[in-house]
């Protein structure tokens, strides 16, 4: 069953609140760039779908960079001097900074604040913060708890261990009629943080979820990856795979109820490019299409020049353009199972176009084939306006060989399926070939 | 002499009357796409041109395609209960479904309902409707008349025929300088209706009959045709001949006082598409230039995929696009003479241009020529804003052999005739050559 | 010391003083497309940069054109019937039309009259006029002068000379690191008028004499030029140096407040075009960037179809389109010490470009480098707005050898100079080689 056709099956409003228990299932656990969060988590992901786990060891080369060493967190908190645990990780783990080393320390106030953060515009929110390639600790918390510090000696506790041990990710395959693939990457690296990236992880895991379940043309391969050292790990890896994907996505942001946001490959004009700017046009709701730029996430890696691969980013509200953006606001309330199903949705009509993109060769291309003969009924009058013929009258025009259905559904501003239904029709009837 | 010397003799007022009265005379005839309503109006535009006469036998094959049989009508109408003949064809053959198979017959108002077609939208116009491909019979009339029916039993009377026989086309063919073609090609199918196509077809004679009394670069065909499958009848007789076509245009509805609308050819960026949008864009009036689609008329088979050719639409009101568009309103008061003869001129500034259009060098491409040693006044002082010389300067400087005039008038914004002219002074002076 | 470097130590604000102070010099001096004016001036020019006299003798044929004859005046009035000298060229030369031939004679104010020039749409000014072409005489005067023009004999005096002589031409060459030239072109044959073209004369001047001081990638030619026939003389006695021209300007009208204006190359997308569009741009203020067109100055020879040079004009309000353009209000007032350091501030920004703008290839393609194991530090968390990095993150994903920093400067929107201090950066750590 093609996926134009799935989808019709499928019942949304259920698939947006599954998606969004399994966010709340992620949602308490403390991932990081390496550790048993990401474990964990990939654990959850692969209840869904089968999932292999790669284990990268610490020190490993990778390019430029090496794979760092692992971390994991028991337990921190900040008691004053009082006794009272002013800050506690056991509340929530955004309130100690990732890769935070282990510290057990008594230290008055001034010493403390130099490694307590927090944000004076947003006083009640917990901002989150990392320290990945630098060795340092620290605390975030919301700017109206810091005003309320007294002064004294605290007892400052970070039971966290930085080891040798190795990055973790995890890959699923779905193999196609084809070996040319397409890439879906998303990344499980975030701590509690729904937007930023839990809905990039339970919509991928849905998308291969259901692939899974279909025939397919492209072969698919999708990655839950931590950001950055991720991408660079899993293309060092596999050069020869990168050199097989001929289309790909990396998705982020996918569960606010902002407008639709694509980011181009670096080329620009790829056929990723096309399809989803079309997917998005198509659907006349407001949607930004941006350029490139060598800011972001993952496509930093996968765009580099030395791979220049055709994979964008989709997102709605785009990453560090909404305020509730890595603070303690991007939880429960700010995810919605009606939003991740709609990204749910334009997910699939973006791989049904992939899927279904064929160049097709008109057979009977002097003149128009005389359709009624044939008992394909082209409505009352001479067709001028918008009407079901139309996709019909296109595709014969167009299909000379040089004209993909993509090609043809920019140029007439026809939705793609409608292109494909006439397709499969016209072929039927012998009046297409590939 | 030139066509462009030859346009500014013509008196454009007496020769748009001369096209009305010729509409005029057309107007009665019941044209179909074959019978002799055709051959009637092919006589009279023969008055003008000399018109070679084509009978494809029905039953041949043409491309997917086999002509059909001929349809010929002699007299129709529908008696009331009461014997008062309420649709009568010989008030209007609008009245008569085109193709309607022969019948007589008594039958209750019930049973000839289905048979009746009206247009609420417009109570008071008689629609125009054909039934080519389905045998089928019915009957025009307007909405208001439609509504006056009483009930009881109708007597049916369409007195008309539908054997083996041929459809007609003429062709006009005038030999230039070369045997590279333009096409100028007319739908003749249409019953009394003015704007589709009378105006076409009058617009089509004259310029044939100027044409036809000048020296031409080009040869021209002029073709008119059934709509549809008179052009599939025409590319199916002589693909050799359409391999020879550089540009040609389809005309129609060209007689109302719309603003003009150029549909462009499936290449978009055929010479006859700049051409027509560069006359249209001079003439400072408003003007559409409109995106080829595979929907409309004859430019649907020339622009087919294996065809391809350089051929677009040249329109006043768009078909399709004005309330009278088929229908009874579409009478020798929706037409003007003002209007064809402002259609006529812009034609003939196009022709001109495909005429004129060459790619010349300048002989003296390094630093400007000395004009004035040659007696060339360029006026005044230094050259900067808009004047007469500025034809020269633009072709002394891109005249390197890779740009034709129509690629300069379009970069330069001047007007074709007067970039033409100053390359005919600059040959003259031996400062061009092509 | 590179040019971007150069710039920063400049005195802008004395700089305006001193190239004002150096068009005072020259503003009474009479010039004009040949003769002691032009001597007098280059002598002046000769004082900032060292400067090679050209002398053409009058006759020699250039192209199609040949050398005129020399000319030069001494003194010139016309006296009314009382005596009263009522036009007198020595309150300005202005009062002459260039290039009148001697002439000593009496006669009525009516025989007078078709020798006087005068413009009624600005009473009080003197235009400016010349015949280099066709023998004639004239005066130049206010139209209000002209009205207070009493009837009766007028004695008229020009004592002026039109012998072979020769046409003079300076030329100031700069070698750089490679032959390849740039060419910076300005006419010096304008009598008394200050921003066309003293102004072109001293910007080029001082950006000579600041070139001089300093080591460049690029040779740079400088001509201070009669207009047309000085530009087709060093054509015609060059074509091999023209052959080596990678980018170039003409330079007029760079002393008034008005916006800038570039007009571009024939080509109109060469890199002096993009380089000149985008300083424009960056600076934020409006300007104007006009499509080349074969009207205006030197550019109309550089520009033929038989040298086609990638070479553009720079200036403020564009010439002719300024009211004060060719009178006597185009005077010391006009020009300002401000004006002229600005126009001179965007050339060098410009020149920096040319002299800066290489491709690079980053040795690094795979991924992005760890940067920060190299000390290299981007600030604070992940980079999703305009910050520092930028230039780093865009000149390591477009470095891939086939675009120049210009193109990744108009890509980006950065700044040229910020990616240039990138570059470097990024070349001294090894990541990018040319």
């Amino acid at each position: 069953m093609d996926i134009a056709k799935v989808k019709s099956t499928l019942h949304m409003e259920d698939m947006g609140q599954a998606m969004y228990e399994m966010i709340a299932r992620l949602f308490p656990i403390c991932r990081s760039i390496t550790g048993n969060g990401v474990r964990e988590s990939l654990a959850i992901v692969r209840e869904h779908v089968p999932l292999e786990l790669h284990e990268i060891p610490s020190g490993t080369r990778i390019y430029d960079w090496s794979v760092p060493q692992e971390w994991n967190i028991r337990d921190a908190f900040v008691r004053d001097p009082s006794g009272i645990k002013v800050i506690d990780f056991q509340r929530s783990n955004l309130h100690v900074m990732s890769y935070s080393v282990p510290v057990r320390a008594r230290m008055p106030l001034e010493a403390l604040r130099p490694h307590l953060y927090s944000d004076p515009d947003h006083p009640n929110w917990v901002p989150n913060r990392r320290s990945y390639y630098k060795k340092d600790w620290g605390f975030c918390l919301s700017y109206a708890d810091m005003q309320k510090l007294i002064p004294g000696d605290y007892e400052v506790c970070i039971d966290s261990s930085l080891e040798d041990g190795s990055l973790t990710y995890g890959e699923c395959f779905l193999p196609g009629d084809v070996t040319d693939e397409v890439l879906i990457s998303t990344h499980v690296c975030h701590p509690s943080l729904c937007n930023d990236n839990l809905s990039g992880i339970v919509v991928s895991a849905f998308l291969a979820q259901l692939l899974a379940a279909i025939p397919l043309h492209f072969s698919y391969r999708f990655l839950f990856i931590p950001q950055g050292i991720g991408s660079i790990s899993w293309l060092a890896s596999n050069e020869e795979v990168a050199s097989r994907i001929r289309h790909g996505l990396v998705l982020s942001c996918l569960g606010d109820d902002g407008d639709f946001t694509y980011k181009t490959s670096r080329r620009g004009d790829a056929d990723i490019d096309r399809a989803c700017s079309h997917v998005l046009h198509e659907s006349a709701k407001p949607a930004r299409v941006l350029k490139f730029s060598p800011h972001g996430g993952d496509e930093r890696q996968f765009c580099s020049p030395g791979f220049d691969l055709p994979i964008g980013v989709l997102m709605r509200s785009s990453y560090g353009n909404f305020p509730q953006y890595h603070t303690s606001a991007d939880d429960l309330n700010f995810v919605q199972p009606k939003a991740l199903s709609e990204s749910f949705n334009v997910l699939i009509d973006i791989i049904a176009i992939l899927e279904n993109n064929r160049n097709y060769r008109n057979t009977c291309p002097r003149c128009e084939p005389y359709l009624a003969k044939r008992g394909i009924s082209l409505s009352g009058d001479w067709p001028f306006g918008p009407s079901k013929e139309q996709p019909v009258l296109w595709l014969l025009n167009m299909a000379d060989g040089s004209h993909s259905l993509l090609d043809i559904a920019v140029r007439s501003g026809l939705d793609f399926d409608s292109l494909c239904q006439a397709a499969r029709m016209l072929r039927k009837y012998g009046l297409l070939t590939e």
